[in-house]
């Protein structure tokens, strides 16, 4: 393996700077995925362009036979918000004290160069590896997730294509490059509930039924209950709420509704059936009148263990000196649309500190160490 | 006493049809009090037109000694709204089927034509009666009231002129003419209350202070607090919520802050500020980080007895067969700043329910009896 004595004129920073250069604000991919699709097409991918609505997306497969090791990511990047506000330019990569600035650079088009880059020299070593490496890359992972991952998976399932393994590049971790690994995700549980009541005049109360009153107990007991304990891999459910809004603006009138948002992040100790029966039995018992608009943003999903985390663990331990922490915390990934076709998933990727953020930066030694993590998987998986 | 045959030729009815042509939408008077004015001159009455900003106010004065007997009243009306909703125009006045429609007829320009016929009658009876009568009218009582009686009574009060009986023509009745007079007004008082957290991610709440679930249990107990029991005048203090607000709009963003308006209706059992030390003992109960903007509205006045309410439960039995239910229910009035210089107050006027409305409307007959239970205080008092 040639390390250049320069570490920024390691191929895999190149590569970064060439993605984050290309202004892919979500749902663009801004050419992103022909560049990556041109690469793997000259070490032996065949490539599969899915374009849904404003999504692209690209299906890259090597090889005819199982097990399947994909990497998972996307192109697309959150707006760079004031562009003024940046240190440098968000979408001129630029390299300053050891970091890579750009809108992207650590979610995640660095890991998606140290994928390109690691497929590329584990081929070189090992043309006739096993099984088949994949790569499922669309760019509408930061916008409504409806014509990116979901639409690939369900094309896949369709004529009955698996993963075996999939590495999502997101990134998973806090302090140091694979010090947290996520084998999994808490589900996500929206409600949009109404609580109906009678309008009317301050000076009339009992004329009127006020619902923010009637309402405020039933709250105190959802903010307060246990929903459960988590487990080994997640933990507890949590229950926030989001946005309250009641009144017509008016100090003299008693508000006819009460809107509440709010929203369950949920363990695979409980599933978003029970999680409703609970918040219905709540309400029921504080005799409100109201309706609830749910909406089921992403199940849970657990790899609890297996040759990919066995895999993984063995990949961080080796390249850092200590052993991931598995985790399931933090917000959603497109693994939850991978881990019910049965596949196993893990999430592992740059230092997460700066993402959606203004100077957004990865360290030029993490990607380095990222990319021989992730030969190190293909190395252990598919030898 | 001459009485017409048919009622709608009756004065007061001219009068008021006059009046409501007029569109004095608050805060304009559109010439009303000139109307006014002109005709209590030609029956003796000293005019002093009082002009603060916006607001134009009428005090009318005939005779030097006390006793002071003072009607009171306001010009200005409520925005007629969607005007096309209407049965009739709400600027021409239109009489159908006995009664008088248009914005203003049953607040309150009918009581106004009803004071005027009344004094203009009592006057000719007895142009020599005791003590003075007086005419306090403002432009600004359906507005912000601050340039209308307010700063009439500050007049008044800097030169040492009392009232010592005022009767207000608000629309008291509930179903028949006299059936309800206002002997006080409870107090009201608003708070605008901020909840302060810290705001986060749905998916960090440890990292984040939900003020919506912090204050939930508070608002539970101020909804579920007994305030006081009233007494024999007033009902018990009231505690409504009026506007709630937090969250960005963004399902996944615990808010940062909490914001709830609320209002008092509160009796002569509780002060203002017993309320708000109680609402703090509350919110400290409940270790919650906040502060409150508050607004006195109005102090509770209690006309409890007295020869006022004695000559007005009179007439009104007179004039109808029934005793009037004295009560305190009900908005605000201007009585609550003519009360505190210890005039004794009353409020009685028409049947209030078309007030505000669209089809706004009063009884003919009512008005016509309305003057002459005017006619019948002015002589029980001055005589
Ligand atoms: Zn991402
Ligand atoms: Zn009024």
């Amino acid at each position: 393996m040639h390390t250049p004595s320069n570490p920024t004129e390691h191929e895999v920073i190149q590569l970064a700077q060439a993605l984050i250069a290309r202004m892919s604000v979500t749902p663009e991919d801004a050419g992103c995925q022909q560049l990556i699709g041109e690469r793997l097409a000259a070490v032996g991918f065949d490539l599969e362009s899915m374009v849904f609505a404003d999504t692209t997306n690209l299906w890259a497969r090597r090889g005819r036979q199982g097990p399947v090791f994909c990497f998972a990511g996307h192109t697309d990047v959150v707006p760079a918000g004031v562009e003024h506000a940046w240190r440098f330019p968000p979408f001129e990569p630029t390299i300053h004290e050891g970091m890579l600035y750009g809108r992207g650079a650590a979610d995640m088009k660095g890991s998606l160069a140290a994928m390109l880059v690691a497929t590329e020299r584990f081929v070189q070593r090992f043309p006739n590896h096993r099984g088949s490496i994949a790569f499922l890359i669309t760019s509408d992972e930061e916008g409504p997730f409806i014509n990116g991952t979901p639409k690939v998976i369900e094309t896949l399932e369709a004529r009955d294509e698996k993963i075996t393994w999939c590495v999502v590049g997101e990134p998973s971790s806090t302090n140091h490059i694979g010090d947290v690994v996520k084998n999994g995700r808490r589900g996500s549980l929206s409600g949009e509930l109404r609580v109906f009541g009678i309008q009317g005049h301050v000076a009339y109360p009992h004329l009127a039924d006020n619902p923010v009153h009637k309402a405020a107990p039933a709250l105190a007991v959802l903010a307060a209950t246990e929903w459960d304990h988590g487990n080994n891999f997640f933990p507890p459910t949590s229950f926030q709420i989001s946005n309250v809004h009641a009144g017509t603006g008016a100090g003299n009138v008693i508000p006819g509704e009460f809107h509440v948002s709010f929203n369950f992040r949920y363990s695979t100790e409980s599933t978003a059936d029970e999680l409703k029966q609970r918040v219905y039995a709540i309400l029921d018992a504080h005799e409100l009148d109201y309706a609830i608009d749910w909406k089921l943003n992403g199940e849970p999903f657990l790899t609890a263990e297996g040759d990919l985390v066995q895999a993984t663990v063995a990949a961080v331990r080796h390249h850092t000196g200590r052993a991931p922490q598995l985790s399931t915390a933090g917000g959603t990934s497109d693994g939850r649309f991978i881990a019910p076709t049965g596949a196993e998933v893990i999430e592992l990727g740059p230092v997460n500190a700066t993402i959606h953020k203004v100077d957004e930066c990865v360290s030029i030694e993490d990607l380095i160490k990222l990319t021989d993590m992730y030969e190190g998987l293909l190395e252990q998986l598919l030898c």
